[in-house]
């Protein structure tokens, strides 16, 4: 049974104050919320339709926390995303650990990202190319927001994230240090060695003015036609298929 | 002065029906309200902001149509985004003329793509990789949604859209025809020859089984890690570059 305080509790968390000083977050949908369940997040309660608890028994029969069946129409009112009719779960957010980066792999640091679609859309292309690790300023969006959690496609669960200073954080001197400019050596053609970091900058803005001085090898994806810059989430996608095709 | 009654057309063409019927669209923002005065659509009234107006007196001494001076305030409350303060203008849409292919160009072709978003990124995209023509579904969404056009950052007015039936245009048999599937080739090994269509399915479903079997060579992208797919903007990206990379 779903109560009144616990749906109280369920929305609440869809605002940033209350996540932070609940250390917990919600996922969304059949999809979302199975990888979370097979992940190593912690999830304390997890509100199911009829059809979605009988449909994962095998998964479920591990699953520790606590189980609620809910009908259709609640669970579509229960989250942000009006699309869900399926599953939902609450779990815990993990700790905001310093990420360490080997010598022989590729890491992307993100300055400021704000939009929680192109977040979760770069954690996803990350995922893909099974790039496991992001750094990322303290100004980049909440990992937590819903609809980078949604854009992700579960990917969050397998790719970890590290907020800090990047700037102190790039000038550590143990790494290659890629930024992606306008005007840097094309993609195409840079010698990416065997590891290190690529910096993304801001969707509006690039990589700013205090990042760019820690950055020393410039690359750009080269262009062809008329516009002006590409959406932070495909330049990504772009190095990350150039940096792995390098390796055929 | 802004009248009321062209206050209520303005705000009646962010539905698709009245823009049908009026067959006239909406373009928001300074960046891509100059990018149409660039272009060969035929803006018929121009809304600005004193700033606005007097920053690119040249570019306007050559426009023949109405120009009206709005408030900051008002221009915000005009249009469908908020972020707007500063332009705003009326152009008359094109018609759906067929797009005749060279044999040695690459076209896109889109296989119901819904979401306006991933449209116009789509276009932002071709733009920049110098691609000049999108065939698209006749379920495709509308090229002239106000959400099209601002995800499109402008480049929509760079490269032509024409919606037809793609199955029977395939068919043609003129043209390679790749499409992109999750068991094809790879992307960084394809013959891309000198020219062909490329086809992109749908967000959630892929490319339909009515198109599968009008396209002879599947093509995929590598994946090295654990997301399940890819989105399709950041897909078209990446099989540009690719097609791009191969002519080096």
């Amino acid at each position: 049974m779903l109560s009144k305080a616990r749906i109280k509790f369920i929305k609440s968390l869809q605002v940033k104050k209350y996540r932070q000083q609940e250390q917990r977050f919600v996922v969304e949908g059949a999809k979302t919320v199975l990888e979370v369940l097979k992940s190593d997040y912690q999830t304390e309660c997890l509100l199911g339709t009829e059809e979605f608890l009988r449909s994962h028994t095998q998964l479920l029969s591990g699953f520790k926390g606590e189980q609620i069946l809910v009908n259709q129409k609640d669970m579509t009112s229960l989250g942000g995303f009006k699309t869900n009719d399926s599953a939902l779960a609450i779990a815990k957010m993990k700790a905001n650990d310093p990420i360490s980066v080997d010598r022989k792999e590729f890491v992307f640091v993100l300055d400021d990202i704000r939009d929680p679609g192109n977040l979760g859309t770069i954690i996803r292309i990350c995922d893909w190319y099974g790039i496991e690790k992001i750094i990322a300023s303290e100004n980049t969006t909440e990992l937590y927001n819903p609809k980078v959690l949604h854009a992700s496609m579960g990917s969050f669960t397998r790719v970890s994230l590290f907020y800090t200073d990047i700037g102190k954080f790039l000038s550590g001197g143990k790494h290659q240090v890629f930024g992606a400019f306008l005007d840097g050596e094309s993609v195409h053609q840079v010698d990416w060695g065997s590891g290190g970091l690529v910096v993304v900058g801001n969707e509006a803005h690039g990589i700013s003015g205090r990042i760019e001085k820690v950055i020393p090898r410039r690359i750009s994806i080269p262009k062809y036609g008329g516009a002006e810059s590409l959406n932070a989430a495909v330049a990504t996608a772009v190095i990350c298929d150039n940096i792995r095709r390098s390796y055929i």
